[in-house]
């Protein structure tokens, strides 16, 4: 039976035909590995997400988290699964050998991963913040912090969180409040509030380990006045047993529209709770250096990031895989023109309408999970390429994808989403199908990690124009490589992106040009919004270049959904492109009385 | 304190200062109302909303419908609203006096009633059907018909449904296989199953009148075979009183996602459960003649799809209206350059991208309400215009526009509720906040009463060819009346929307010109978005127009919402005119195994 998940084919397309992963093996790092220990891990992430994560998507969704006021009861399907994941190795595959680690590509490990997304999104959130929380520490923290905290994760005792928002402070860090005092044994004491913690509070670990953005008493105001700390939920005595109850605690959950697998708590810090050590606070290790706060955190943020563009993908894709295999097996309707009301009705994958939500479907979902793969691959270039400027444009042109990686696949695998729902009809609309849920989950995305005016304002304000403007030179030379493969057939798909390109660069330069950064952004949206239907189009250019000549309904498939974006997708950025090119500032001169 | 539901200041505008709805006082329908009429039944609406439908809806949401496999259970607050809401005379508002009517003209009764389908569409839904079918009864059913039905409907004693779709027979109406029988009495005996029933059983009123299509047994197969039948829940004896419990039995309800206060139900007809006057079957009273059921039942669904693009608009506008009252409040960030940390945060509203997503949304919400009062108005005119020539007008664009009516709104006014939560950020996305409820209810309108799908071929396929393309023409020529009023600063506009309709009319012709209807109709949903664009373009003219060198906030937004839809939305139809032109057959040509 075709796995309603995901679609091992096309991975295996995008891992092996396109990225060449199988190559890597060739890199020190990875000499271990083989095609086949590639294929294992694939193998095995499938089979757990489908008998341990798809299996109770539906009832975490009904049954979300309670909380009485003491303890957060979930399901125990949600603890059943993340214990079957960790002992499966796949949380540390991509860590270092000496971590226990099994020094998996990242393209190999995100690939395994999203199969986890896109069987349950919310109880595989645990383990993409853990490993994110842990990678920022194996980045960043002590050797001693490192074993005392990193350790017990691969373990899959402690799981881990990241601590941004708070009531006053959401998309605005600069206004962070949460308090740092320095204590005479060299910890700190903690005071204040955290909100949206996804994973704050649960009883699935023996331990949560709170990254916490604050600001040491006396510190300047603002983003350069943030400080990281660690924060567990109970203290770790030297020998790695757990301790005292530290001061962190759960205020409340949060009841959403989906996602609800995963508890999304409002944390109190040091409110005399509990009084660990004999005093109050909750107490806190500082990582690295004091004031350097969000650059640490950056680290795990641009992780999440990219682990919500997977999430967004993977919901996306397993939406669309339902949708097909509804479409196929529905009878409604007859051909345009049957005038016959006797015939038989046929499948509605049939209806033109069908087939263009489905197509366009294929072409969002597909097309995204080329863009989250890709970039994953640049991460193991980033970490493995053999000179130093390889490592260097690499990790720079994934710097700047980053934002699109976030937000296209928040925007469009939810149209995705969307249409799966519209193919099922009314059953779509009911939750005896789980195509609403898919929808209802994946709308999260576009405003968790950094909302999509956030993404807009990170790639026109930040990301395009950084070192001189290296980011977008490097960008247009990697399509522009492209281009210049697209031959034959595909030689005009290759000519309409290089105007699309060629537009763009001219615009980002005459938004700057203005001289004035409101003008320059008041349009980001949009900006962001073309530019990523413009790497989409890369991403299919590339995948139909792979296709091309080759033989079987696959590789037409590729090469009709690559049709399909670039005829009905490519076109609908010429007006963001002329609006973004006339320096439309309406929004920054209208009154807020007209609303 | 300005209300949250909707903008009374706004319909106003649209009613008075736009339709110059007061001039009908002067027709003989509507002799007996004045402008303080009108406004005594839109103050009514409003307080009646708020007090007794917003007051419950998310409750209603929370705790949806019950069914123990013999009685359904709501919370009672449904219940005491209908109440309040058949005790007002808004029912019976725009029906004839010798019914008991108050002979509103249908644009002042509809925008009433959006009142209460803002406040609470799933409760608002037992009233919209129930009158729109009463209003078929009373155009089509006997006089005693509608004695024993439509009287108890206006005392809020009976309530109605329609029953079309089956499990095998959704969009494809010809497949319907519920069978009649006729019986020696001269009624006829219904089995079969109907399904989607909203308001399909419940305990609100004493009976319930669903009005059936059915298929009397040895007619042809097809629309054509199709008869509509009278099927109330319990039998009416000759003096009004409840008789026998009818053969309708409740099979179960539907979980949706949203507009959960509105039972939805399968309902199964003649299985035996009763056995009405002492034989099988579920007794039905045919309606008008046999075998003109779905014309019958088109006088319904036409008013259950303006009723549906109401709701649509409805959803979105307090959606909006509720993220422009968070964004004024919502302190968050700084301008954009703005330097110094320890400044005060701002309300989120003065940031350019909260500004887009609220003026994109004031555009979608005005512009389809303009829009639903418009169509209000033209069945007005097809009722009371003072020649035939102009009611047979007013009845043609009436027709044509319906599909819009229906489509838009719930495609452009969701995602007016899709900012609203992006608006409101993590809040947005939680069931704390209102705005989440109003997204998963307004998803149900492009499903119910005819997907997007169904308008699309309706739209492309039929109104716009019939009658030799006559409803097209008169839609271009009320178009280019708006244009030719718009001088001065509006020209620019009016040339913009004229270049656009020229199009269209271009490209419908060439599409047709095809011969093929096949290829003429496979892009339907991009022509049915591109005319709806266009369409609503002219509301928004028309609009301008009006506010035109009017001073004050008011105007101002109507000239900024205007100035936005054609810089920033209206343009988005080119590259869907580009497709349409290019009659782009891939999805008609593409194999299903490609997916």
């Amino acid at each position: 039976m075709t796995s309603k998940v995901l679609s091992r084919r096309d991975l295996d397309f995008l891992l092996f035909e396109w990225l060449q992963s199988e190559s890597l093996t060739s890199r020190d790092r990875f000499r271990h590995h083989s095609r086949e220990t590639f294929d294992a891990f694939l193998e095995l992430s499938q089979q757990l997400a489908e008998r341990h994560f798809a299996t109770h998507n539906a009832k975490s969704d009904r049954e979300e988290p309670q909380f009485d006021g003491e303890r957060v009861t979930l399901i125990p399907e949600i603890a059943a699964a993340l214990a079957a994941f960790n002992k499966s190795g796949l949380f540390s595959g991509a860590m270092d050998e000496e971590l226990g680690g099994f020094q998996l590509p990242n393209v190999i490990h995100r690939a395994c991963f999203a199969w986890f997304q896109a069987a349950n999104v919310a109880t595989a959130s645990y383990p993409m913040l853990t490993m994110a929380n842990a990678n920022l520490l194996i980045a960043h923290g002590s050797p001693a912090q490192i074993r005392t905290f990193v350790g017990p994760m691969i373990e899959g005792r402690f799981f881990g969180t990241m601590c941004l928002s708070e009531p006053q402070a959401g998309s605005s860090l600069a206004d962070v409040a949460m308090r740092a005092v320095p204590s005479s044994d060299g910890t700190f004491r903690l005071y204040g509030n955290k909100m949206w913690i996804s994973g704050g509070d649960h009883e699935l670990s023996d331990n949560i380990v709170h990254l916490v953005l604050a600001r040491v008493a006396g510190t300047q105001r603002g983003v350069k006045g943030l400080s990281l700390f660690i924060v567990p939920k109970f203290l770790v005595d030297e020998d790695g047993s757990l301790g005292e109850r530290n001061d962190v605690v759960l205020a409340g959950l949060n009841h959403k529209m989906g996602y609800r697998g995963t508890t999304n708590a409002v944390l109190n810090f040091g409110e005399g709770a509990h009084t660990p050590q004999g005093s109050s606070g909750a107490v806190g290790y500082l990582l690295g250096e004091q004031n350097h706060g969000l650059d640490y955190m950056f680290h795990m943020m641009n992780e999440a990031r990219i682990g919500v563009g997977v999430g967004a993908v993977s919901l996306g894709y397993t939406g669309y895989l339902h949708a097909v295999d509804y479409a196929r097996g529905r009878l409604q309707g007859r051909p345009v023109g049957a005038k016959d009301p006797a015939a038989p009705q046929v499948p509605i994958v049939q209806h033109a309408d069908v087939r263009r939500m489905l197509l366009a479907s294929k072409a969002y979902v597909e097309g995204g999970m080329a863009l989250v793969l890709y970039s994953a691959r640049l991460l193991d270039e980033q970490q493995t390429a053999s000179t130093y400027d390889a490592r260097s444009r690499a990790g720079l042109l994934l710097d700047v994808l980053t934002p699109i990686v976030k937000s296209w696949p928040s925007q469009w695998c939810l149209v995705a989403n969307d249409h799966a729902i519209q193919i099922h009809g009314g059953y779509g609309y009911t939750r005896e199908y789980p195509v609403e849920q898919f929808y209802r989950d994946n709308r999260l995305n576009a405003i968790h990690e950094g909302t999509h005016g956030i993404q807009a304002q990170d790639l026109l304000g930040r990301k395009v124009i950084m070192h001189g403007g290296a980011g977008l030179r490097l960008l247009v030379q990697a399509v522009c490589e492209t281009v210049n493969k697209a031959t034959g057939d595909l030689a005009a798909l290759g000519e309409q992106l290089q105007q699309a390109l060629t537009r763009i660069v001219r615009i980002t330069e005459s938004l700057w040009a203005t001289g004035d950064p409101a003008t320059a952004l008041a349009n980001a949206a949009t900006y962001l919004d073309a530019v990523g239907h413009i790497v989409i189009a890369w991403m299919w250019l590339e995948q139909a270049i792979v296709a091309a000549g080759k033989e079987g309904d696959f590789y037409a498939g590729k090469r009709a959904a690559a049709s399909y974006f670039f005829t009905h997708e490519l076109p609908r950025i010429e007006p963001q492109l002329d609006l973004l090119a006339s320096i439309d500032v309406s929004l920054l001169t209208m009154s807020e009385a007209w609303l």
